[in-house]
């Protein structure tokens, strides 16, 4: 079973989309089984975090940010691909250190994740995007 | 099929699991199939790395400690969730970096690792904890 | 269904397999599934990243070649896993921040990547080596 589950960001930050995906199986009634999520794009990543305190995502954004600061930024001039403007080869370096697709085993017919772990959309773009993940779903019925 | 594999970690650095991983999948007896790991925390990883030299380990564990320093070094003062301890948001910083899901392939019963590969959990926490891997394991027996 | 596809390197950089890896899926005739690919190594990488421009691949190689520098460097002069080359050590660190294993759902007998997506392997070491992914595919034929 396969869904596309589509986000719109709106510049770059952290998405949560653990109730989409939660819905989505539900529907299913999968009772044992393996979820996989993908990403179809390379300036943004799907990850799973903390998703009980809000400062944990501000604080993420905020070190990748300067770990790969926008193109135009002096110790950024070795860059050559920025004609698509100043965030979008750095959205290329993060979409290579955060995951592109991600596995979840399905138990009970539910995620095992653990009690803080939350699943994301980590936008790398500025501009508004429509960001599409595909949701896809292994198992046995109940 | 599916279990939860427990390690008890003290401190942060690598805890090698693959006797563990590969102990369960002999008794599975599943010929050919995927296995995958997920870890169900947020501030820690799993890693396949080289196995044969430790140093390798502890540079792992020392890179990543310079590039995510604790949260009361003065360059990482902009950080916001410290309540946790200086060691939190470092670690969750970590567990974006590096995988919280795994899959290998499975042919003639074993893991096809390479030869000098072996599964960790990589604790990015000081203190001693607990940690969930779920090994889920699709194929056909033989 | 699981196939090794080998790739020859030749030094550090970005290695196109998406043709390889579409080829074998189009033998395999399956319409509906799920493709995971594991690279049986810990000093190379598998990478879903842009394919339109090169300038990207540059980009990506220059990155990662500045935040992890030759072991013989000044600022890497903790590293102890020195004695196989100063590529070595900072290699395995470069394999630990990008994916070893990639999971790509397939539709109507192809993987659903994004439309600027291709599937590399992201070559750490500076000699020519002989990589192994070995590609593992499950689903339901047409």
């Amino acid at each position: 079973m396969q869904e596309i589950i589509t986000v719109e960001t709106q510049g770059q930050g952290l998405y949560e989309i653990t109730r989409d995906v939660a819905a989505w199986l539900s529907r299913a009634k999968v009772e044992t089984g393996l979820l996989t999520l993908f990403i179809r794009h390379s300036s943004a990543s799907l990850l799973i975090q903390e998703n009980a305190d809000p400062d944990v995502q501000h604080d993420l954004h905020a070190f990748f940010g300067r770990l790969v600061p926008p193109s135009d930024t002096p110790r950024m001039a070795y860059l050559r691909h920025t004609n698509e403007g100043p965030d979008d080869m750095p959205a290329h370096i993060k979409a290579a250190m955060m995951p592109v697709s991600l596995s979840v085993p399905v138990a009970e017919g539910r995620m095992m994740l653990g009690t803080w772990q939350g699943i994301y959309v980590f936008e790398h773009r500025d501009r508004p995007r429509r960001r599409e993940v595909v949701a896809h779903l292994q198992g046995a019925r109940s």
